[in-house]
């Protein structure tokens, strides 16, 4: 059997069981944003990791170097805001081309400092190799975090409303417009998106209000989209889903943009991922409150798109109150 | 520029100093085999990561895939082991090609999962992604280690004795032996070799043990070959040192086979790597004491092959008493 019938979510359901044995009720592996480990009588160390190869992840014509060092050290980050955690550290890993200009690196490397400096994430190590033809990155980021207020994605309950922290799909029409060759830079709502897709903010803060916050239940960050992103809190918390389409945010860019080259804005806010805002699940009646003390502290609601439901079965779209089948799904790596 | 031009320590020359501000005192950075971090009271923990690309760092079609799960690992088990530690955790992110068969991943991850048992290292987390052509491998280590014990690059003293703790030069040979296509299967001295350098043994237990011995000032494992690596802890401890080839240790494969094929076995030994053997520096007042205790320990020499010098200055060779040029250097990525 090829890893292509497989399947990403395949291979790690094959690999992961035989890891998880040894494990205490205290280290947490496989299967959540970040491994978590204990680090002292109150913090838990969370450890991410994120591999990025050119021409699969990006593309060097597209991508400024300044834009790929912020955005392959801001995916991981990304990772510690969904558990509630404070970034400590960063090891890099880069295989390079031997025909690389040094500029670009430099321009590279500038771009994880200035989000290094700005998060007070450290970079404390790493691995420099050749590689042949493409660019290969790998960050890990660890972090710490309050262990008793780490959130996963195992814990939602039933009956909990299902919310996102900022506009979804940005980021997926900036892809898009990429790779269907729409990119006018003269387009001011074009610029937008493709900057939403090149320079996500991995959303800390936002991470460190919620896992403070009783009544959160799950997190997790927007990176595969909501529909894969979702599922994986639906299948850890044994629990079913439903999307109200209409309730998405969007921004104005997306709304426009997709107007004017008939786009469905909902597949693709809800199906091509990479926003990195966070994904959470609250018990309903913790909601309101939650909502407002939110958009008190980040000028912001705190979006609600769905809710989850007692019984486990298949996600479930709404448009304005009918059910609907969503055309495309979520992004799996070998399928 | 490029890259080629300026190579992997002009770039890490290049990169690491903006990242080496802000540290405190008890966090050290890029420059040692692991970074290290206060972890509690007692101990730090060390973090090390490497990358491997098919076609640089493995032939698919001569490393078969237990091997290689073994040895990238390994080779991540080596920096732990070279600063004293205890192995934790380990972290892997896999890019691999569409049309990899599942069979092969089976005997990838069965090579990680029989090490990790052996050295209790939990494999907690990781991400696997598309790859376009070739296999990429990166993984983290977390290791902890006694903070009052934890050994460096940059602590050797002038006048030490320098130390391996095991044969060197058989990765090397082995890899020769494939390179030049005389990967004889049936010859036994030639299997030797290619399993020294598919199947590398991280010296954990010599580290834990030699950490903990007043006299052991420098450590480093043997990875881009010991003139590389000697140099590495001359540059970080100011020092110079002096190598007498005659006494590198030498398998009799090795010697049998560069006999056979008019190699040179010093040279092989001095500048291919991939050895993950330990290079020690210890108080030349404490080395016949600390040797025999190796050796009763251990059940082989505790190898010494040099001594380092007040003077920084060229790492100096000496076969037999008389002042020679090692022919090739180790090994830089880039160049």
């Amino acid at each position: 059997m090829k890893l292509s019938e497989l399947g990403e979510f395949g291979l790690i359901n094959r690999i992961a069981p035989q890891f998880l044995d040894n494990l205490n009720e205290k280290v947490k592996g496989i299967g959540d944003d970040c491994a978590v480990m204990p680090f002292n009588e109150n913090e838990s160390l969370l450890i991410t990791t994120d591999m990025l190869i050119e021409d699969v992840h990006f593309l060097c014509d597209k991508i400024s170097p300044l834009e790929l060092g912020h955005k392959s050290l801001a995916v991981n980050l990304s990772d510690i805001a969904a558990m509630g955690g404070n970034p400590h550290s960063a090891y890099l890993s880069i295989g390079i081309p031997r025909n690389t200009e040094v500029s670009w690196l430099d321009q590279f490397f500038q771009g994880i400092k200035v989000l290094a400096d700005e998060t007070k994430t450290l970079l404390l190590g790493g691995d420099t190799t050749k590689s042949i033809d493409r660019l290969v990155i790998n960050i890990v980021v660890i972090g710490k975090a309050d262990s008793t207020k780490v959130k996963y994605r195992s814990t939602a309950g039933p009956g909990d409303v299902i919310c996102v922290t900022e506009n979804i799909g940005d980021s997926g029409g900036g892809l898009k417009v990429m790779l269907e060759n729409l990119d006018d830079k003269n387009d001011d709502d074009i610029s937008y998106l493709i900057k939403a897709h090149h320079k996500p903010r991995p959303h800390l803060k936002e991470g460190q209000w919620l896992s403070a916050k009783t009544g959160v239940n799950a997190m997790i960050d927007v990176s595969d989209g909501i529909d894969s992103d979702i599922k994986r809190i639906m299948e850890q918390s044994k629990i079913g889903a439903k999307v109200n389409l209409e309730t998405l945010p969007l921004s104005g860019a997306l709304r426009r943009i997709s107007g004017k080259f008939s786009w469905n804005p909902y597949e693709i806010a809800a199906a091509t991922g990479e926003d990195y805002c966070l994904l959470v699940t609250i018990d309903k009646d913790k909601y309101l409150d939650l909502a407002e003390a939110f958009e008190k502290e980040f000028k912001r609601p705190l979006y609600k798109i769905g809710e989850t439901r007692y019984l486990q079965s298949e996600l479930q779209y709404y448009y304005n109150g009918k059910q609907v089948l969503l055309s495309k799904h979520g992004f799996d790596h070998f399928i």
